[in-house]
C-alpha cells in the first residue's frame, strides 16, 4: 500500500533503484494536452545523478519511454505509463549493506515491517523512486500553467546554517537553474557549494531547507476539513525522502508573534483590472482555513544530512551483532540540489488535483 | 469533499459551530472492543470550551450521544455515528462578520470558493469541528493501547517565547493535566498562563508548538512510498486548525548538523528481554524511511496566534468595501491548551490507521 | 468498512433498525443547491413502512432532520448529515432472533464475522440502513435535473411470474406511483398485489425484478477501465439488500443473439436541433465501453423472495444446535415496491459522482 | 480515472492495444510470497490471442517482464509492476475505423468523452487491457490458496443457446482446460465450437454465460454496506468487456420462487472436523448479508456477442455521416473462452481484498 497519491489526478509509482527501471502511471490526466517524453526529460535531466560535482556520481540517463496514454502527440485522458529503465547498477557496492544496516537510513525498518528487502542501492527506498513523481510532476505543471497560469518555482534556501536571500515573489526558474546548488542567490550559492564540497570530501554529508513557492494560484483550491490544502501539501513533501519538517507561510517563526503582529489584514487591490480582495502581509503564505486565497502559496521542507555517509559509524547486522559501518556506494553528500524538482512536482501534484476537485464541486452548476 | 480521513480505520465529520451539531462517523472499528460515551466524554472534555480562564468562555457541555454500532458496551463492527448538539450558540455575535471578513480567518476564502458560508462562530471552519475528531481519536487510542500498549501523550511545549523542558521519555498524561495550560512543567505553566491572560486582556492572541509523543509503537507501521508514517502525521496534524508547521525527530534544527552528528547509530539492547536493535539517539524521532523503527514518535506543530482578535484590524467586507473589524463573541486567546487533545487524537487516528493496515499485509501470510 | 460509497459525490451511511436511529453524510455536495427537510421527506416516504397493507406494518415516519451542511435553504459545500430516529422499536419481537439464525439472512454470517451482533430487527443488515441511501439519492437527483435534465424512473417489472409490459421511453413517476406495488401498469398491478398478499397471508414471501430507466444522460459519463459507468451501477445496486442480479441493456437475454442482431447500428438524427448520433435500438442500455451513449440507461435487478418469513423453517442456534424458526416482528412479504426508490436512489448517486468526474477531467481545459 | 481496482490487494492496469505496451501495478501485495514469472505466463497464456481456431489470430506470445516489487523470487511487498509489450500490431487493419465507429463499440463513446482516441485496435477499449488483470490475478490466486485453500473455476456455460449441465462443486481446472472453448462437458463443448465456428464462417459473433465457482472461502468476507461481497464481485465482473448482467446464486431465476422454497435451511455438518453450520442448499449463492457463509460462492456473468464483425452494417463517422463498415482486423468470434481466465481473475482480486480487509478489521484483536 501507499505507493498511489492524490485522489483526481493520481499517480501511483513503482520500482526500485536497482531491478527492472522505475516508473508511473499516471490517472485521470485531462484528455488533449500536448505532451512528449522531451518535456517529461528536462524535469527528469534535473533530478539525475551525476549532474555536477556535488551530486552522486552514479550514471544515469534515466531516459523515460511513454508507455500509453498518448497518442499522436496529445493525452488520451487514460492512464498513462512513464518507464525509466535502471542503467549504472553497481549492486557489489552494497554487498555489506546486505547484511548490515545503515544508520539513520530505512534498511532496518524494512526489513522490520516485510522481513524482506532488496538491498541493492536502497530498493524500493532510494531516491530513485522519486523519478516516477518527478515526471509526473511535469505534466502536473503543464497543466497548471495552462489552466490558470500558475508557476512553481522551489529553490535550496539553506545549506546547513548558510541561509540564502531570496525574494520569492520573483525569483524564476532561470535563476535558480544557474548554479549547481540550485540557490538563486550566487553569493550564497558559492558558499553552499564549498560547505558541501567540503562534506564530500570528508566522507560525510549536509542537509538545509528548500523553500517553494507557486504563484497565481486561483482562490479556492483546497477542501476542508481533512484535505486542507496546507495539510495535502504537508503529507506530500513529507513524503519525500530525508524530510523533517514542513512549514507554511510564517510556520514555527510565526508562534512567537501575536495575533495582532501575525494575521494578515485585507485590502481591495485597486490596480488589478477587476477590484480583488488581497492581503497586506501574505504570513497565511496563500492559504487561510484549508483554501487559497489567491496569494503566493509559499513553503519550506527540512531536510537532513543523508544518511549513507563513507565514514565509519556503529551499527548492528541483520541477525543482532553490533558492527560497524562505513559505506561504499555512490551517494549525494547532500539531496538538496536534486530535491528541489521533487518539491516542485510534488507540490504541481497536489495543486493540480485539487484544482480537478475543486473543478468538479463548486465549477458544476 | 475532505471530510473523510484515513483508510481502513476511516473517520467522516460533518457539521458547524452553529447549527444541528457535529459529529462523526467511525468506519472499520474491529468488532468487540468494549466502549462507552464516558469514555469518549473524558476527551471530549480535554477539549470543550470554558474550562478555564484561558480558553474561549463558550459554554457547551458538548455532550455525546452513541448513535449507532455500538451494542450492550461493545462495538459492532460497522459504522459508529457519535453526535454532539451545538448549545450555547449566540449567533448575534457573529452578525458583524456576516458581511466582513476577519483577517487571517477562513471568511474570505470559503466565500471564494463556495460562494456561500455559514457566517455564524465560523461555521465549517470553526474548530468545533474537531469534536469529532476527538471522539474517534478516544476510540483509536483505546484500540492503541490494547494491541500494543502504544500511549500518546501531547503537551504544550511552547507558547510564544516561552518553552519548557519536558522529557518526552516519562511524560504522564497526569502531568499534562496537572495545569490550565497543559504543560507538564509547573514553573514554565505558570509563565505561560501569564502571558495568555495578558494577551487575552489585550484583546490579542499567541500562539505555539505543542509536542506529542507516542511510545511503544511497534517497528513496522508506514507504508512506503506516499503514505509514509511522518507524511501521514503531517497530514493529520496540518489539518488542524491553526497549524502552520510540523517537524518530526530533529526537525528543521537537525538540518544543521552533519551526517555522521544527526544519524541514530544503532546497537542491541541486551537488557531486553529479546535482544532488540535500538538506537542510540532519536534525532529520526521513531520513523526510518516511512516506518516505525521502534523507538519513541516524538513530532512538533506550530499553531499560529489565533486569528479572531478584539483589536480593531483593517479588512474587508464581502461586498469589496474596505472597513475595520475589532471581533465580537467568544474566542480563544490562545488554542494551544485545547489544541492538546486534538494532537493526540490525530496521531492516534494515524497510528491506529496503519496498524490496522499493516496487520492486513503483513501479518497475513 | 463499506459504509461510504462514491469518488466525488460521496455518502457514508450509519444506523442499525433499533437504536439510536439512521443517517447519512453527504460529501461533495455542490454549494449553494437549493434544498430542504421536505423534498428529501418526499423520498424518504416513498421508502418508509407501513405506506400499505402490502408491506410490513412496523409504524415508521421517518422524519428527516438535516443536521450540517445546509444554511438558509442551500447547501454549503461542505458535509451534509442527515439523521432519521428510530420509533417504533419493538426488540421483543426478535427475542427469538438472538440466538436462533434466520435462513438466508444476514444474522449467521454477521456473527461469523463480527462475532457479535445487533439481532434487534437486524441491526446493521436491515433495509433501514437504506433510509441514508435514499435521502443522499432525493439531492442526488436534484442535482442531476438541474444540472443535465436526467430523469431516472424504477418501477417494479415482475413479481414471481406476473410481468409488466412498460414502454421505459415514457413512463413517468406519477404511473409508478399510482398504485401500491409500483408498477405502471395498471392491470398487471392488480395481479401482483393479489400475489403479494397471497403470500403475505401464506406467511411466506415473494421476489421479482424492478427495472429503472435514465433519460438524458448526456454522452460522456463512466470511466474505463474498472468504474466502467455499469460496473458502478450494478455494484451500486447489487448492494441493496435482497438483490441476486443486474442487467443492463440486452442482459442475460442478449447473449442468445448474434451480433449481427445485438449490435445498435448508429444513425444521425436530423430531428435533433443539432444532428446528434443516434442508434436504432438500445441493446446496449446506454452505455457503451463503459460510458454513456445518449441513450436511455436501461437496467434491471433481481430481488429475491424476503428471507425472513412466519412459515416454519428449519435452522441453527448460535451455539450450534439444529431447531426451527417461524419469525415473529413486521416483515415486508415483498420487498419490491419499497425498493423502487431505494434502486433509483443508487443509479442516481451514481450518476451523479460520475457527472463529477467527468466534469473534473473533460470540462476542465 | 477509473484505471484503479481495489482497497488493500490494489491494482492499476495501463496500456492500449497497440502502443508500447500493457501492464499493471499491483500495491499491497503481502511479503515474502514466492512468485515467478513463469507462474505469471500460464496464466497469460489462458487469455492470449491465437490460441485456437475459435479465437482471433492475432499473434501475440504476451510475455511478461516482472519490472519490480519482486527480488529473489519473491514479493518484496512494495509496488509490483508487470509489462507486457505489444508485437503483432497491424494497425493498418484499423484505418477505416479511424473515422467510422464500430457499432455497439466503445469508439463513439470515447470519442464523445474526451474528443480523441487511439483508434488503433481499440486502444484502452481493447480486451487487451485485461492482460495486467490476468497478471494481478495470478498473484491473487496464489495467495488465497495459500492462505485459506481458496480456489476458483469459470468456465463456459452457455454458448448463445448451447447450455452445458456442469456440477460446480467438483469442476477441475484440467477439465475446463481439456477443450478450446473452456466448458468441462465434453460433449455440449463440441456443439459450442461447432456454433462458434459457423458464426466465424458467417463473419459474425455468439455470446452466451460464463459460470465462476469460489471453493473453501471462508466465512466472513465481504463488508456491509455498500462493499457487500456480491455488490463488489458484480462491479469486478461487469467492468469486463462485453458484459452484460450478473447473477450470484439463484439470479434471476430465484426470483421466480417464494420464500419458503428458495431460503438455505441451516443445519450443522456432524461429518466436519469440527461441527460447522452449513446450508442444505445454496441459492444465496455463498454470500448472505454480503458476507460469505462459507458455502461455494457461485456466479454467472452474461457476454454479448462480439461487436466487431465482419458483416456490413449501418454506422456514421467521426464528422456525422451515415455509411456503412465490414470490420477488417482480427477479432474473437466469441469472447467467452478467453473470458475465463478474465473472470476468475477478477474473482480472485475481490476475494483477496476482502480476505486483507477482513484480516485487518476482524483479525487485529
Amino acid at each position: 500500500m501507499g505507493n498511489t497519491f492524490g485522489h483526481l489526478f493520481r499517480i501511483t509509482t513503482f520500482g526500485e533503484s536497482h531491478g527492472g527501471g522505475v516508473g508511473v502511471v499516471i490517472d485521470g490526466c485531462p484528455p488533449q494536452l500536448e505532451i512528449s517524453a522531451a518535456e517529461i526529460q528536462v524535469e527528469l535531466d534535473r533530478r539525475r545523478p551525476g549532474q555536477s560535482k556535488i551530486t552522486t556520481p552514479r550514471k544515469e540517463s534515466d531516459t523515460c519511454e511513454i508507455i500509453s496514454g498518448v497518442f499522436q502527440g496529445k493525452t488520451l485522458g487514460t492512464a498513462i505509463a512513464i518507464l525509466v529503465r535502471n542503467k549504472d547498477a553497481r549492486s557489489q557496492d552494497y554487498d555489506e549493506m546486505a547484511f548490515k544496516y545503515r544508520p539513520s537510513h530505512a534498511d532496518a525498518t524494512y526489513d522490520a515491517k516485510y522481513g524482506i528487502r532488496n538491498w541493492q542501492g536502497g530498493g524500493r527506498s532510494s531516491a530513485r523512486e522519486t523519478i516516477g513523481r518527478v515526471a509526473a510532476g511535469a505534466i502536473a505543471k503543464k497543466i497548471l500553467k495552462q489552466v490558470a497560469g500558475i508557476e512553481i518555482v522551489a529553490y535550496v534556501k539553506r545549506i546547513k546554517n548558510k541561509e540564502a536571500v531570496v525574494d520569492n515573489k520573483i525569483v524564476t526558474l532561470e535563476q535558480v537553474e544557474s548554479n549547481i546548488v540550485r540557490c538563486p542567490n550566487d553569493e550564497c550559492a558559492v558558499k553552499m557549494i564549498d560547505e558541501i564540497d567540503r562534506a564530500r570530501r570528508d566522507k560525510d554529508s549536509l542537509g538545509g531547507v528548500v523553500e517553494c513557492v507557486a504563484r497565481n494560484v486561483p482562490p479556492g483550491l483546497g477542501e476542508p476539513v481533512f484535505d486542507k490544502l496546507e495539510a495535502d501539501l504537508a503529507k506530500s513533501v513529507m513524503s519525500l525522502p530525508a524530510t523533517k519538517g514542513f512549514e507554511i507561510g510564517s510556520g514555527f517563526a510565526g508562534t512567537t508573534m501575536t495575533g495582532s503582529e501575525h494575521n494578515d489584514e485585507f485590502y481591495i487591490d485597486e490596480n488589478s483590472q477587476t477590484r480583488v480582495v488581497r492581503t497586506v502581509t501574505n504570513r497565511s503564505g496563500g492559504i487561510q482555513g484549508g483554501i487559497s486565497n489567491g496569494e503566493n502559496i509559499v513553503m519550506r521542507a527540512a531536510f537532513k544530512p543523508t544518511a549513507t555517509i563513507g565514514k565509519q559509524q556503529r551499527t548492528v547486522t541483520k541477525t543482532g551483532e553490533e558492527t560497524t559501518l562505513a559505506a561504499k556506494g555512490r551517494h549525494d553528500p547532500c539531496v538538496l540540489p536534486r530535491a528541489v524538482p521533487m518539491v516542485e512536482a510534488m507540490v504541481a501534484l497536489v495543486l493540480c488535483d485539487h484544482l480537478l476537485r475543486h473543478h468538479a464541486q463548486c465549477k458544476l452548476m
